[in-house]
């Protein structure tokens, strides 16, 4: 039977009206962080039934001693057991006719044992039997705040336009941690690691008609059903950007991801037929997902792949022009007459006016500059777009007028990229102290909070750009 | 006239007696951050002269109108004027016999203006027949801790086994900033622009020789004399390892470097050559140099390039070992002895032992876990080396306790590298909060300080690695 046919939709496990938390530790409070607690706290608004057949009450809720015990219906349990006694539980639960679990449980077919494959056919023939859907085992779960549904205390309430379904907890939590500090906001990410029965390919089907869903992102180690997953990208693609970070590719990896949820991985040629079929996005790594999010939403399409670069530091912008150019963007000299109009907004004798144009000294200079340069930057008929990069640590000590020039420096930039007729994308890079780095997370939440694509290096802007501007070719073509 | 044969060495060129600042500021003070400041601030303990025809006094020390009018011998004269100016004071220099003269102002050749050209001319006609040797202009100059020389108040006045020689001020400015907020600590860094005398071979060359240099790094647009700078470079790295950024090797970027700097980049191919025959490696960013000398200060070379990874986080592991062996390392499973004792050691279930292996949950179980797990992954016959990687946002929130905690893990590290008989490399990965990045900073330098190899990626790490094994072989190869 097709995962695809089975009659409880993602769409209805996503919104349970009751959670059952199999396996709730007797000690658990609000704040304590356990599955009981995360709920609680997240703010869920349906019922939650801790159950535990040593306690009475768990964090202020009545416990049971057995899920056959609930008194309403159940659509929804999370599993916090040993694995030997998944099975058993997932009896009751197919006696309860719950809807949904939530496996978080490892200790089965990623093992390599006989005795965890056993344990997981077990429940996997319970499952089919009882039309009971399956999230895992060996997974996080469900982290989607406009429910109140969450694997980690400490992930935002607030939701937002990313998705992200992954064959990964730590990953999950990583990506979290990394996206929200930066200010991005997710509508929902599934952990599902070994996916006995809901694999990529149902997520992604489900995330291409998602509405609360702009941007998607997987981690993927292998998958059940190759034509489904198939299928699925390429309408999930065809309606809202996908990227893919496809694990397990190389000879290592392929093992460790064997040892990891049981996958098989696939060879590198497949899947690079694969991305070329979809339209979905390759990438390698976290923080690739992330700069792939902050362009797909606040950076426009240019017309073209030729960049004007605009920073500080002569040799830093021979390496920018480098880097971009080895991700496969074009940094083409400006016109003379450009050149001419940038050489009377520059003071200092020695800066460069080809392409990069490096701004005067300091932030404040720089930030005065952007009002005329970005204009004239931009008026440049060889340019499709601009990248801005500016180091505070170029410009020497750190002091309380570094820190508000850099604010100042990222309102320039967000108000002046609304009036600029072609896109603009900016680096703000750290450094190496805390002070800068504390300065420069700020000034990267207000460029992102104002709708800027916002990096913190060169090399992370050009591949996510080349990348962006990959996908919008190979879109135009399937189009055409 | 070849620069090799002119009577004043680099040696004596960075041990001046006496320094004249041309151009020094009349406002100048303590603390201003201006040449003379520098100067004095950094402690530079011989006789500096300011110059400045509208001052008789800057910063306690009596002004002079001319170069010509200073009483004792003049070592090093430091320009700090408009560029036209610049011809004449040289002039004054020559009849003064100043023996070396750091040109910081810009607004010569790089320009690409006839005025720019013909003024660099001029410069490098005065300096020839006066036998003065030149660093620059539109450069920098040197930082030299040992000796009081810098070029930012904001430098360590440590010094440490580390050499940097570049075209690029901004870039010497960034890589000195993020080296030290590592913990890493320089001979000297010499930037030299145009390098109208002193270039890049000349540095190299005298580096190769220098006691107090133990790590040399580069960044270069361009050089006058190809040849010299194979030979220099040559036996630079036969001596200890030489990393060079060579920039400017794409179309846009060589046009940047010739606006930078008037160089000329020469081609990719040319450049690959010259990496395969001298046994530099090369680099393409300024991270890339802090790693490798990281790599080369505090790791030893493994037998091999098959490594054991160890660190929380199934899909992260994944990840890792993808990521290793696209960077030319292997990651082939744990023998199945090894893998019985490991699994001994993790009480959770669906921890993979293969390789990576995962340790428990929790920073504590982390570093109570490597004072066994080390060792039997170091007995594993099958791996040259261990890399261990710890993400303190994958253990959920933040607080004193995992400050503490983190530290002590570094501690645990650090006390077992010396009784491992393999190397040992560690990935202490920041994270998104400002908490954890400044938590892992402490970490970073305490690790660095005790002589362990961190880095704060896997993708750093394995390149870093990567390219050593690499230099090794091709120095092994060389000397057979």
């Amino acid at each position: 039977m097709s995962s695809k046919a089975q009659k409880y939709s993602l769409h209805d496990i996503l919104h349970p009206r009751s959670v059952a938390v199999v396996g709730a530790s007797a000690n658990e409070t609000r704040g304590s962080g356990g599955w009981v607690a995360r709920l609680l706290d997240f703010g869920f608004s349906g019922q939650i039934y801790p159950i535990n057949p040593r306690a009475t009450e768990i964090a202020g809720l009545k416990a049971y001693p057995n899920v056959r015990e609930i008194p309403g219906p159940v659509d929804y349990a999370i599993f916090a057991v040993p694995a030997s006694l998944v099975p058993p539980i997932m009896e009751d639960c197919a006696a309860k006719r719950v809807k949904a679990v939530h496996i978080f449980t490892a200790g089965f077919s990623e093992t390599g044992s006989e005795r965890g494959k056993a344990l997981q056919m077990d429940i996997e023939r319970i499952a089919r039997e009882a039309d009971i859907r399956v999230i895992g085992p060996n997974c996080m779960g469900v982290y989607y705040p406009a429910v109140g549904l969450t694997f980690s205390p400490g992930f935002p309430r607030e939701p937002g336009p990313i998705a992200f379904v992954a064959q990964t907890g730590a990953g999950s939590s990583r990506l979290v941690g990394l996206a929200s500090s930066r200010g991005l906001r997710f509508s929902k990410v599934i952990s599902y690691g070994n996916a006995i029965d809901l694999d990529a390919p149902d997520f992604l089907d489900y995330l291409a008609t998602d509405d609360e869903t702009k941007f998607v992102a997987s981690y993927i180690e292998g998958v059940k059903d190759g034509r489904y997953l198939l299928e699925s990208v390429a309408k999930c693609a065809k309606a809202k950007p996908v990227v893919i970070l496809k694990a397990g590719l190389t000879e290592g990896g392929s093992g460790a991801a064997a040892s990891h949820t049981a996958a098989l991985s696939g060879s590198a040629a497949v899947w690079d037929a694969f991305f070329k079929q979809t339209g979905a996005i390759a990438v390698e790594s976290l923080e690739d997902i992330i700069d792939m999010a902050i362009t797909f939403l606040n950076f426009s399409r240019p017309q073209g792949r030729r960049v004007g670069i605009v920073g500080r530091g002569g040799g830093l912008g021979v390496i920018a022009t480098d880097v971009c150019e080895r991700a496969g963007l074009r940094v083409p000299p400006y016109t003379v007459e450009t050149r001419g109009q940038l050489e009377k907004l520059i003071p200092e004798a020695g800066a460069s006016v080809r392409n990069p144009v490096e701004t005067a000294l300091g932030l404040r200079a720089a930030a005065s500059f952007y009002e005329e340069g970005l204009k004239i930057v931009c008026a440049d008929p060889g340019i499709d777009f601009i990248l801005t990069h500016i180091g505070v640590d170029v410009y020497g000590g750190y002091g309380p007028a570094m820190h508000d020039q850099l604010l100042e420096a990222a309102e320039v930039l967000i108000r002046l990229s609304k009036t600029l007729t072609k896109p603009l994308a900016v680096v703000f890079y750290p450094g190496g102290r805390l002070e800068t780095v504390a300065a420069v997370m700020e000034a990267q939440q207000k460029c992102l909070a104002g709708g800027l694509a916002v990096f913190s290096t060169i090399e992370a802007a050009a591949k996510a750009i080349g990348r962006f501007l990959r996908y919008h070719e190979f879109i135009e073509q399937v189009v055409l």
